[in-house]
């Protein structure tokens, strides 16, 4: 796997981090370089657009963007990037995440966004990998092994503590 | 008044219209000047901020978006601008505009959105030619007597019903 | 700026002050002179409705008014002034300020209330200095100024986290 | 029973009225006299004031109030009168009435509002006469003996279209 | 006031009574005697229709029920009375009550239960002085009068509060 | 298969019998012989409750009841009878079924109710179909072995629209 | 009463095992022999369905599944055993089990669910019981009278704990 | 483009087709070669294991999924399959999709489904296309490029409707 990153892992705000982390594991488990950011779409909305806009050209194939309450950022970076734009919806202290599920997943038609659950930041992760193991050639092929390794873990797991 | 524009009334989509609507009227009932346009955030991202970023230099003093479901023109508008932004929440199919109000009200701190009622776009309008009444000099002060005569109105109209 | 205070902080009962304080600290942070009083919807209506009604001639050209749960404040005080009203939904200990939220946002046609996310105090401080900013004037010209210095920082801010 | 109106039926606007119109045919089955009135508190809220003020002393017993959205005037009417005041949440176009009825029935520690369904205006009429005939002497004896003959007429009804 | 109880507060599971105590203190506050009661409409169906049945002829004139979740008890009681039945949403665990609610307030036309807040039962005790107070006789009349003081109370504390 | 009815269907209202009518067919369609009756818990409570005590010594094996909004009947027949009670939560004009929903599966401890769907009037029959399968003796043997046969059938049918 | 477990206990995740321990216990209170086991059906589909469709042959008669969030336990084991299969919704870290209910009650034509409660194991394990009941033969006569002493005594507590 | 199908669309019943048909011409007009068939997870669970479990052997990349109410086919296909599942929740009658989407979304941490909007059916299609446009090689690429210039379409659109 090449050492330039495949995945943006970039959020609203550094106190998304806790969620957004399990992002960046998952990515590890998978070995899946990748780079993490603060890009607020309130706070510095241009630069938020320039990420967005030269994610492709600069290498990556997949951005994971987490944010909470009106949750603007995953839909803004899906509007100007041809990438897939994976997002989390943070929970916020109130409201339990509906706000910022909703605000993530009920784009309009034109721009998806593909959204995981509340708080889902670990699936981001494995959704990226899913994505990045779908393509043609050589590494998407070992990541897409990797993942049916990995699920068939999960299932013997699973049988472990059912005995 | 001028016969610059104050007010900018955009929405994300032209479908969005039949909604909007009431925003320019209720402008016209005060003989605010004001511009409609479609400003959709996530087709035409760049622009959207280039309105927002000029908006208080081409003369805007308020900005009225409207936006449904995951509904980012007006937070979007609102972190570019220095000037009040005026969210209407649109209701789409589904929903009944929850997703849309939560999109637009939840905004973080350092970026107010003041938000109205779902499809709430005539006190958006009203809300506008508050905020233009609420400044310094006669032209505000002009406004702010005939919202006083307005709602002198409302209350002469809900007696009459009431007879 | 002038002495009188400018803004009007109100909130319904002395327990919303823990949320209520943020708008203030918005404001003093923007040199703001403002008032802040308990004003009651339920237990001193008719104070209630004089504090709105001679609002405008004490020269506030803001109010803000925090409320929780079947909250009629906001909304009672923008029956009676002209001037804009910025609602803050307080969350009581139950249904997380679902209620508040509804009880602030859904006005009917003629009476706005702008209205801010749930507990969002801090933003309803912005939004008032966003409006007073918005007028004519060197004073409005210079809060103006002063939301845009503060914009380029939280966008400085959101940056070095970042980094 | 006197010629006095016993209760007063109040509602936001005339628009209200194919909702609460079953509240008024359900106090004429019953015989109890009542007012009917719009008394709007966004639109007239001093004359409201006065209404709930004076309700007790022109003989009022209870107070129905109807409105939609953000829905004050049931709980504004009950913090001016010691009067048991019925609020009836009417739905809007959107939120199916969850917005009325949780801006109604959510009131602060001090001051209750006796709430019913939404829609519910037909049980806010049976409501009062169930209130009206809590009472002691030989009016509230007589109407209580309706109520529970009407009570038994339900059954019977129900009874009938069961076979 | 008459030694015999003249309102009854019943709760469907003593776990109930932490929310519940509110009612009977506030019914306290102003003289009024009553009972209190578990009454359970799942665990002792026969026992609480009974209950409801007898409440008039007992003296009772109003009651007030609480409970959570399915919460039949309110309705079930106001089933088999013609007295104003009072019902309080106990919040459980879960969902914030707003099951407590919509199972109390969303009764069918014919039988109202008067609903008030989440966990609301201080209002209920309140509501109970009113309904008590809004009758014919000397008794209703110091009730309505000391509700009226209650209320000027509120006030002044609520003003006391804002200096 | 016995002619005496081994299910009871019942429902709050006849109004609910273009929902509840799909139980019935349901039934028919395996065969089982089964009442139909409207049993109000709010009319017509005593019958109500003697409806249920009864139902096991008439021998009813389930019963299948159907409400809408503050929905009681499933919950206090489950309380009066020790034979499963299936739950319809029958959608009103407003909320969806939502609140009919609550009000049938939210049952405390103690007292189950078996939930199906907002309007699954159908599984409900399905889900008595499979209680009465699921016995010793042949009976249930049969209709086992039916239930079997008809989720094949729904398996070739969902191939063939597939097709 | 068989050896043989008639009862199958399952859970997607021995997480839901402090909820779900409820269902085991309530059983056990019963004298029902029951099994159970983690059966996840994201982690270990083919088993799971193995589980749904081996389950009548291996004499169980009821399943109770429970899951969180996105919860499809219940629903696929009750797509391939024609048994009655009881769901628990188990509430997640957000939504307060919501996402949980809706994913099991809301089951399409032909598949039902019997769902109980958010977390409400116990009555999941005494719907199975009355289940169990409700058949033919002298087990289904036994536990059927049990279940009816164990409401009786339901009744007896709760009628001590209002004393 | 390959000749076979890259795209599996499936749905949990035909009459999810008026929904879907958006995610098939969307993938057309992007000439992405796919399969349209009903999988239904309740009625035909073992050949929806099948399908989910050989796509990515027969040569399928992505898997767009439809369904409704407690919609589980979008994650049990992803719990059997490496590939990504996108899904689209179908709303049905009542309760307008919000079941359909938390089935979906909130999926346990291990099997990500990327959820789009509710009916949202065009968004997963041009999802689909983002996904298979981000991997390596020339035909990735070329949609890369295609997506790039519908994106630019989108913005011209807006732009003509708002002059």
């Amino acid at each position: 796997m090449s050492a330039n990153p495949l995945v943006g892992v970039v959020m609203g705000s550094d106190s998304d981090w806790p969620v957004m982390e399990a992002a960046s594991k998952a990515l590890d488990e998978f070995g899946v370089v990748h780079e993490v950011d603060v890009v607020s779409a309130h706070r510095m909305a241009r630069e938020m657009l320039d990420y967005g806009t030269s994610a492709a050209d600069r290498g990556l194939r997949v951005i994971i963007a987490g944010a909470g309450g009106a949750a603007h950022l995953p839909g803004m970076l899906a509007s100007v990037t041809p990438l897939p734009v994976i997002g989390v919806p943070v929970p916020l202290q109130y409201l339990d995440g509906m706000d910022s599920l909703l605000s993530i997943v009920q784009m309009p038609a034109g721009v998806p966004v593909a959204t995981v659950s509340v708080a889902g930041a670990r699936n981001a992760g494995l959704l990226a990998v899913r994505i990045l193991g779908s393509g043609a050639g050589e590494e998407a092929e070992s990541l897409r092994r990797k993942m049916s390794a990995f699920q068939d873990d999960l299932g013997a797991q699973a049988r472990t503590k059912g005995e």
